[in-house]
């Protein structure tokens, strides 16, 4: 479980992780994939950190608690345009490309792919104004293919579709860094320390995990498998939903998520019943954030589709009881 | 491997894993304990981030590489006072405290408890003219007992003697915190976000694996079992190191390391043939520092008495074959 960071056999992990990586995902030579430590949390304040000064703008577009958060670390640096936000409709719907606006000379346009609370994910990549996206993609991170060209960042805690907590995974790219502020970055802090060197201990055990994890994604087929898997997986639910008014969905049905599938009963009453008789039924961990309420099925690349229909029976049963 | 940092699972262990360190180290409810990501590495940015602005002095002891780089970091964020530096002495010794200045209204004194590369350690606690110790730690953490009085921060990588690269000790003293500056201070880099809640997914796995080690630190006996253990240990290759003038030591002898032992041969040849028939009998990683060269011996405290005798009978088989 421990190893020299400066073996040959972590060096061979090392790059073994990255380059199924940049396969998986389809990066070229202009980018790196950096196995940083923090999470997304960090990633919030270390982009700002290198690209944004008083004198720079970034758009933001808000879509959940963990965009506010992104925002909240980005004024310390620099300016924020907010693009979009969903705060007022309680963050129930993501923005269509024409609710966008922005600055004309923004460093990057920021976005959070999947938004776990919420239960709403971009379908597709928002129009950013010519500038290159930054995404905290943590949540639904190979759950799909994705655009590269459009990227300057892509940030991801493992913990959800590539390994165990404790190792951030960052694709760069290194055209972006050009766009680098002249200041003082600690560093730790600056993303080209990380793209010199190997420059500090890299959490060791669970980048060895991260490259297991990946060799399954590419057993599997890779991310169109994936992009399959998971609108079968999540059709299944959705379905059931809307069969008819017993389960209602909490967002706007273009804006559902893919990896977080959030629905709410009649009242709280029935909610309160419908998880313990789940719980019972081996359902486990289907509560919903207490800012939404209701249930929540959080359907990662690792869970399988018996796993899905599972609930969906029990779900149909607890109507047919309930209803 | 992985589960919900807010489940009562992990809460529990998180719990057990405050509770076995503040029981081994000895600390009171002014402490707390904080599992944060980034190694020392982070540290040296993250301390200064918190207790240096420009109008701030700290006192700085450099004694080797990683006081070096805490030093750059530090500069970044306010006035640093070289209290000693061993470097025209390529840090062949600790500092005696009578070598020591310090700056008059200096908001702590930084120094590294042991030293990887050189292989040298303080033997106690330096003097810091009033003000509170910070320490890294990192190397020698649990190796023996620590006077909390002196300290308002250690901090230390897990990956010597505490569990798997990837998680970071660090223990600070609350009343410390009311020195804390008043500007703003990203939240993941501010103490204070993390002694408030657990404010970000933690490496849950490795957490749990440094619980584990902290038991077994207790079960062996707790500091004062290890020091002696240690003391023992890097006794029977100082002892070796002394005999006669086959081997020797690279540091002066009140400044030598019971982590990381160092020592020369005649010449390169003899050394590298030394290297060469050890990983032959199955003692590897034995190789110096390239900045020191020669042979080091980490002995951290996972490392047992047996393997350290090994290493001692194979270097008087060496000397009687090459002396």
């Amino acid at each position: 479980m421990e190893m020299s960071h400066r073996s040959p056999e972590y060096t061979a992990i090392n790059q073994q992780a990255t380059e199924r990586l940049k396969r998986i995902i389809g990066a070229d030579d202009d980018w790196e994939v950096l196995f940083l430590q923090g999470g997304a949390s960090t990633q919030f304040m270390m982009v700002p950190f290198n690209f944004l000064n008083k004198d720079r703008t970034a758009n933001y577009i808000e879509t959940g608690t963990w965009s506010t958060k992104a925002i909240k670390e980005a004024l310390n640096f620099g300016q924020v345009h907010l693009s979009f936000s969903g705060k007022e409709r309680g963050f129930t719907s993501i923005p269509k490309n024409s609710e966008l606006t922005f600055s004309p000379k923004a460093a990057y346009t920021h976005f959070t792919s999947n938004n776990t609370v919420a239960g709403t994910q971009f379908s597709t990549e928002p129009d950013s104004n010519g500038s290159l996206l930054v995404c905290d993609a943590s949540s639904d991170f190979l759950s799909r293919p994705v655009d590269l060209s459009r990227y300057g960042i892509i940030y991801a805690g493992a913990q959800k579709n590539l390994g165990p907590a404790g190792v951030t995974v960052v694709l760069i790219r290194k055209s972006f860094l050009e766009k680098q502020i002249s200041g003082t970055i600690p560093t730790i802090l600056n993303y080209n320390t990380h793209i010199e060197k190997l420059f500090n201990t890299p959490p060791v055990f669970s980048v060895y995990m991260v490259s297991l994890v990946l060799e399954w994604v590419e057993k599997q087929g890779g991310l169109e498998y994936f992009e399959a898997f998971n609108t079968r997986k999540s059709a299944l639910l959705y379905d059931e939903i809307d069969r008819d008014e017993f389960y209602r969905g909490t967002v706007t049905p273009e804006s559902r998520s893919k990896m977080n599938v959030t629905f709410r009963l009649q009242n709280e009453e029935l909610e309160e019943k419908f998880l313990k008789e789940a719980a019972e039924n081996n359902l486990v961990n289907l509560k919903g954030h207490r800012s939404v309420g209701g249930v929540r099925a959080s359907i990662y690349n690792a869970c399988p589709e018996e796993s899905v229909q599972a609930l969906v029976d029990f779900m149909k049963e607890f109507r047919n009881k309930n209803g």
